[in-house]
């Protein structure tokens, strides 16, 4: 150890991913400072209520957050409550106060993200946040430092637990949506309210994070177009799985050819032969193309107390090493200040199943329908019987507007009953 | 940019890599130099020979490595020569000369890493080598930074692109070793002399930095025990894609439960769930399991310029920052100082295939023989015809001297005509 000083922890927050940094960092403290080059010591972590848990001592709670962040002994604030307010209000007043600030929070860095860097960036301070996407995986130090001297061109990502593996349940178990979602309920895998999952909230803010630090450019949650899975039902995995593919959530960023950020969260449809297709239940997978790198592909859990702590642990005794030799951290940069470009700009392939009437003709009414948009058949297969038979078509690759466009203009025809459903199919271009 | 000074770059060789890193660095400063908080500049590269190539200017060429090792005003020296010497020398000087270090030299790195790492740490200059284990794929700093507050207790890696491209062609179109080889050689991918990567001495070379950096002890190359693909033949992959599985050259790191650190490179044989199963051609992969964690995994292009390139990169940026601010980066550590277990204390299963007579009573003498060595059967399959029967037995899990012993034993056996194959089994425990 080089440096003797010692460099004194605070934490807001101890639920399930606190109480296993706690924990850890209790047990753990003589490595953990080796591997940091300082002695290290948590002191304080501030609870909605006080009293013993999890093991932990009753004198290292507090009740009282500011105590923590304005604590002059304390040099780095784990953040682990979640939320955006107090938690924005609390990361603020610590940097203000010089501490570096470990956070876990990806709702406040994808809507509130500016204002910390830029807060960080004035007070010299550390603020990291590898535990905000994809839990364990470390992803947020290989792009920002790993990838810096190349150029990132698309990103793709499986950053949701809970929707994974809901469609993991429904490809394998030929499970309902509903059905799938209990089991998750069930296993813990969802919440009570499952909104924030199932509609894509959640990937959404890590889309924004991922996007931003890929494209050096500041991107928020509300910028991402977001689609969620509840549409999807057991018929179209049973499609997609017939085809060989695997619906996914993913999300996905990438430069257009005008050099803006198309950055969005929805189910796709993806070839069993890609990377991002055997990532089952609640694993989180983040997949890269970068113009010299090639493909890359990061691997691991998303979420759980031990995963999320692995990371947070990870970037505290970094900060720990910064603090001990007196340097800082780099952090992402905006420079590039890329426009977001406007929904519908994207260019993607398309999945639409529908129900026609089974009359002579009635193909050539759909095509020329798809031939209006501009839009170009790849594959259609014809199925069902009686009077309503199903057509599934497969697009080339197209602009989303016109793809909508089509859309709409199928569910106006009269020989057609219902469009069943619309899913972009990805990874094959 | 907060800096204004100027940072330098002297390279040292320009073959495939650095004619690629060398022209990246030329088209692409403006952007790099934001990236690093400072400008850079290319200044010098030694070659051979001189002249102009690859479309750089022939003013940046020298035949004189020490003008470039001993030039003061150069700030970041990039190896990309390869081989121990004149790079071992060439190195220490620059680093004697307070120059940060950037290079893909893992023979060297395997080899003499302890003197360049204590060199380095003297003299306050980063020496950073993303670009020596798995080309492009961000593993040197995942593991030294993002996972240093948690214990990794086992990697896997698939870091040799020519052995996993012939052992791909093998499996994918049933081929034999020669003819894969051969095919490998006709496009580039296995050189006219294959023997360091058939034979395992590149991976070799990687695994000892891999289990060096996991387990925080310093390993060398000849501390690793090692195994190439050459044994492996058509009729053993046949075999194990009979039994859903695909034979792969693995470099694996383990503790033992004695807490040494078990580091080997040779054939395995993988059940076709595992995430590295799925690792085809020249691409590499590195799985790793972490007490926190739990399973990662990291994949992408191993080799070639573009790939390699893009990690010199991202280490010259990152050393570029660190110059700029009058800060160094954190080297891997070893104060763990493990033991390295012996050969032969790992425990595995073994796939054991052997020709015996076809008499009755033949099953009970192999069994006796695994009983012995206290090695317990999993499977046994019998098949072929005639005088000549074939026994294909799976262990379970035991003691590498146990099964070697058993193997020894089972070819001094009268009835047991050929020992055929022994290849372990893993990632299924």
């Amino acid at each position: 150890m080089s440096a003797t000083k010692k460099i004194t922890i605070g934490m807001l927050g101890c639920g399930t991913v606190g109480a296993e940094v706690a924990r850890l960092l209790l047990s753990d403290i003589p490595e953990l400072s080796t591997r940091s080059s300082a002695p290290l010591e948590l002191k304080k972590i501030a609870v909605r209520s006080g009293g013993a848990r999890n093991g932990i001592d009753a004198s290292l709670f507090t009740t009282d957050p500011l105590s923590v962040v304005n604590d002059p002994a304390i040099d780095i604030v784990i953040e682990v409550m979640g939320g955006i307010e107090p938690a924005r209000e609390l990361i603020l007043l610590a940097i203000k106060n010089g501490k570096s600030v470990v956070t876990a929070n990806k709702s406040l860095l994808a809507t509130h993200g500016a204002d910390l860097y830029a807060a960080a960036d004035k007070a010299g301070v550390d603020l990291y946040y590898e535990a905000a996407v994809a839990g364990a995986i470390p992803i947020i130090r290989p792009m920002r430092e790993s990838l810096v001297g190349d150029y990132i061109t698309r990103i793709m990502g499986i950053v949701n637990g809970t929707t994974n593996f809901i469609l993991t349940k429904m490809h394998e178990d030929g499970l309902g949506f509903d059905e799938a979602l209990a089991q998750a309920q069930a296993l813990g895998y969802a919440e009570a309210d499952p909104t924030a999952d199932i509609e894509g909230f959640d990937a959404a803010a890590k889309a924004a994070i991922l996007a931003g630090l890929a494209f050096h450019t500041r991107v928020t949650a509300d910028e991402v177009y977001r689609e969620g899975i509840t549409k999807i039902s057991a018929a179209d995995v049973a499609l997609a799985k017939s085809m060989n593919h695997v619906i996914k959530l993913l999300v996905i960023g990438e430069l257009t050819p005008e050099d803006a950020i198309s950055v969005r969260v929805h189910p796709v449809m993806l070839p069993v032969s890609h990377p991002l297709a055997s990532v089952r239940n609640a694993y989180n997978a983040v997949y890269l193309e970068a113009e010299s790198a090639g493909q890359l592909m990061f691997y691991g859990r998303g979420a759980g107390g031990g995963p999320t702590a692995s990371a947070v642990l990870g970037d505290v005794v970094a900060v720990a090493r910064h603090i001990a030799d007196d340097s800082i951290g780099h952090r992402e940069s905006d420079y590039a200040d890329r426009e977001i470009a406007p929904f519908g700009s994207a260019r993607t392939r398309m999945m639409i199943r529908l129900h026609v009437a089974d009359k002579p003709g009635v193909l050539a009414t759909i095509a020329q329908a798809f031939a209006a948009q501009g839009v170009s058949i790849q594959t259609v297969r014809q199925g069902g019987a009686g009077n309503d038979a199903e057509l599934v078509v497969v697009t080339h690759q197209g602009l989303e507007t016109s793809l909508f466009a089509l859309v709409n203009d199928l569910k106006n025809l009269e020989i057609v009953s219902a469009v069943e459903s619309v899913i972009r199919v990805e990874g094959v271009n």
